[in-house]
């Protein structure tokens, strides 16, 4: 007969021991302890192996170990910040050490791998142990490994979405129709949602709008709101800030929202995995967190984009549409030319200057172009608007100066200026410009290329760092035009990007050969 | 035109920073160094970024980041003892710190998971970057999933074994034939490599054997001959040894035969993952290193084993003979049963005590059943004996005294005593004796369950520590009658492990009622 419990578990559930804490003022970038060599040893625990520690007062961690010979003394256990914090431990306090057992979720990534589908069960157990630090990193690449090969049918999707909903908190409005608008990324410039939020948000809609920072790019939309404004807000003061002004413009990672998301990117990343059932669950998971019933989302294709063309763009779309109505969701699809920058600035505050400007009306007319019709969309279906009138509305929203009102009610109630105005917006101290090499058409703008020269001049840390462009594609330029600006507050960085541009050609004219071959 | 650079990497070409170092003592289980937040982010490092280490000598090391807000200050790099070591750095010393570019492995991972064969070149690639520690855990984790999912070509086996035989060093003997064997494992007891060894030599062929530690078991090879001698040999001292006994028994460990593999195993363990071109792999890669020309391969199968059936087995042995042929070793493999322990003794001493038994003609039946038909296998292939007569051949060599001669001459070569006897074999300070609770006959004696009581006790850090069973499958026993007795050198050990049988029948009595259903 089987016993109840397995081999491999049962006999280390006797297994534990006691160390005095000694705390260390250094974060592991994980949940990480130090045990003394010869204490792990005889308890049978190796380098990397996973632990359960417990205080006096019942509060417990997931630890990966680390071992010593010398620097922990036997009966001591070293607590790198993360783990200090969570168990609220003090020095010298008595901490209880237990083996872990093997986390339930191995078996069901173990089933995916297999090629079986999982259920939305089996894919709970592995988001709330991934919360709990049960699994490893290599356990996480394993899964999401398995759900890139294997595929995810759309029943596993909705479980990935729903479970990751509720790994965290949710916004609980109380006010309705909710709106909400994602873009998929790859293009510079590109800050639609500043001037969406306000127009849908004036229009008498609901906003809550959730953004990130940057990545690899060089400045994600949460970074070039806080030029002007705070968006490290909390779920309440989120909450309240709606209720009031319909709309707001934060940070989603200091929020709580799907918080399993965070950590599931953290693994596709550094992998540059993103299989599409997961892309598709962690973007609606976090539209389905603040509440959100009608939802646009932006499909940028074209070179160098995410997508490569229209029939990919389509897949999707119809993908987004179909998971979106099973979780309640109503979602449109724009599909949108994704092989330039949008707008003219590439970095926080030029793109911000882009956002005041259309607010303005007097910014570049692509990013005007795309946000009305972003927010028209919205508009037509939340039924504010007949279907085919929603541009036409949003543009008027724009035009009349409300979207540039409601835009600063939403800046003073994060905490921003009153009448926020472009002088508002941070300057860089120092500036160069790159010209063109001889005379002819502007053939390309390349979005990678210039979001990695303006890193490297210091954006997104340095907010007035980046790229101004002063041209666009199909513009005649003369031998020595300015064809764009790299701006920094450090000499060396702009130094940086300057040498950054050796061999590349981000603004690109148009040549008739293109090389020898052979 | 697409740069030849390409974007993702080019910019941080031109990004190096210098820092102190500050040597901690303190192993990582990983190459860590840790640099001050600040220093980090102006550089535009985060926590698990890799960096590539220089010290003013010119010595490199490839490492990964942890970030501290105030333990490391500005322009201090603090070196974890794995990174110290390869760098040789010394205190305050200045080390270029420089952003890792992206491994080539990574495109070949992908292709890989994307359904493509990977050619010989591109194994090669990923093996050496392995070596370098330019992988993470999660790259790695995706490769050995990417291998499980899509399986693997005899062409990729072959591929792989050879690049992980270049990996590591290999044993120039300068003597032939070369014989070796191997064991799949999950057997209890079986050492039967301590008697096919001298077997084999003293008819005068080379066996130059490597063997592993236990992981999960109660005792590998290498701990249960370190009980006699030292198995930590260099591979100068093991062609040496070899050159003269024909023979030996050291822990591969600590060569530096096909290195890779041992990486390639701390990834697979934790996730139980075994893909079975790896495992191929795995194995051949350490037999081609020591210049192997005749495997015997032995693979058990049954109830608890790793192989459940003879289907199973043989499609595994006919993998086997076909990679083997191309890497020119001629393998024979013998399906054996894996259900039992082989031998009295579960832990490195009395399993030693089992392998002198049957060296002096005494020892249990079994352990000397199978290791003369392992070894009259490798007579017969290597044309020692005509086909049909290495068993009996075999069993000559051991009754004649020769074998045990042998034995003893490797046991004083690697620095045991001279003559060796079972009164060398340390014994253990206490003993528990488990009784028979009812009268009956043994029906199943459990591999694993045995395996984890001895370790519970102490083995293998404890020499003397484990399980001597008293009974074999199919004895009639009385209530009363000893089933088996626990060693172990630690009281509170013994309780351990006495406690772990609660609810467990590691040795059960056959019943004709398993239970009541529903």
């Amino acid at each position: 007969m089987k016993p109840a419990v397995s081999p491999k578990d049962k006999v280390w559930e006797y297994k534990k021991f006691f160390c005095k804490a000694r705390l260390m003022d250094l974060t592991a970038g994980g949940k990480i302890v130090v045990l003394n060599e010869d204490d792990a040893h005889e308890n049978d625990l190796y380098a990397s192996h996973r632990v359960i520690l417990r205080t006096e007062s019942g509060k417990e961690a997931v630890a990966l170990i680390d071992l010593s010979p010398e620097l922990v003394r036997r009966g001591e256990i070293m607590l790198f910040s993360e783990v200090a914090e969570e168990l609220e431990a003090s020095e010298d306090e008595r901490i209880e050490i237990k083996h872990m057992q093997r986390p339930a979720s191995i078996e069901f990534i173990k089933k995916k791998m297999d090629g079986f589908p999982l259920s939305a069960q089996e894919t709970e157990t592995i988001m709330r142990e991934l919360m709990e630090n049960r699994l490893s990193e290599a356990e996480l690449a394993s899964y999401i490994t398995s759900l890139y090969i294997r595929g995810m049918s759309d029943d596993e999707v909705v479980g990935l979405t729903e479970a990751v909903v509720k790994t965290g908190q949710t916004l609980q409005l109380g006010k309705r129709p909710i709106c909400d608008k994602h873009c998929i990324g790859g293009v510079a410039g590109n800050r639609t949602t500043m001037v969406v939020v306000p127009i849908v948000a004036a229009a008498g809609l609901y906003i809550p709008k959730t953004s990130s920072r940057s990545i690899t790019s060089a400045a994600g939309t949460a970074d070039t709101m806080e030029t002007l404004c705070s968006v490290s807000l909390d779920i309440e003061e989120m909450r309240s800030i709606v209720r009031k002004a319909r709309g707001c413009v934060v940070w989603g990672g200091a929020l709580k929202l799907a918080s399993a998301d965070d950590k599931l990117i953290k693994i596709r990343n550094p992998l540059s995995l993103d299989p599409t059932g997961v892309m598709l669950a962690s973007i609606l998971a976090k539209k389905k967190s603040v509440g959100a019933e009608y939802v646009v989302i932006d499909l940028p294709i074209g070179r160098g984009a995410k997508i490569p063309d229209k029939a990919e763009a389509k897949k999707l779309a119809s993908n987004f549409i179909s998971i979106g109505k099973r979780l309640g969701m109503k979602i449109e699809v724009l599909v949108t030319d994704g092989s330039e920058p949008i707008g003219k600035g590439v970095g926080p505050a030029l793109e911000c200057i882009d956002v005041l400007s259309v607010l303005n009306n007097t910014g570049p007319w692509d990013l005007r172009e795309k946000s009305c019709r972003l927010a028209g969309e919205l508009l037509e279906m939340a039924g504010k608007v007949p279907k085919g009138r929603g541009f036409s509305a949003a543009q008027s929203i724009l035009s009349s100066g409300k979207a540039l009102a409601k835009f600063r009610e939403i800046v003073e109630l994060q905490g921003g200026k009153k009448n926020v105005k472009i002088g508002d917006v941070p300057a860089a101290a120092y500036k160069h410009k790159v010209v063109a090499q001889s005379q002819g058409r502007i053939f390309h703008i390349d979005n990678k290329m210039l979001s990695k020269v303006a890193r490297a001049a210091g954006a997104p840390n340095d907010k007035a760092a980046g790229v101004l462009l002063c041209c666009e594609r199909g513009d005649s330029v003369k031998k020595g035009d300015v064809l764009f600006e790299i701006h920094s507050n450090s000499e060396t960085k702009l130094d940086f990007a300057i040498k950054a541009l050796e061999g590349w050609e981000p603004v690109e004219l148009r040549k008739v050969v293109l090389g020898t071959v052979g």
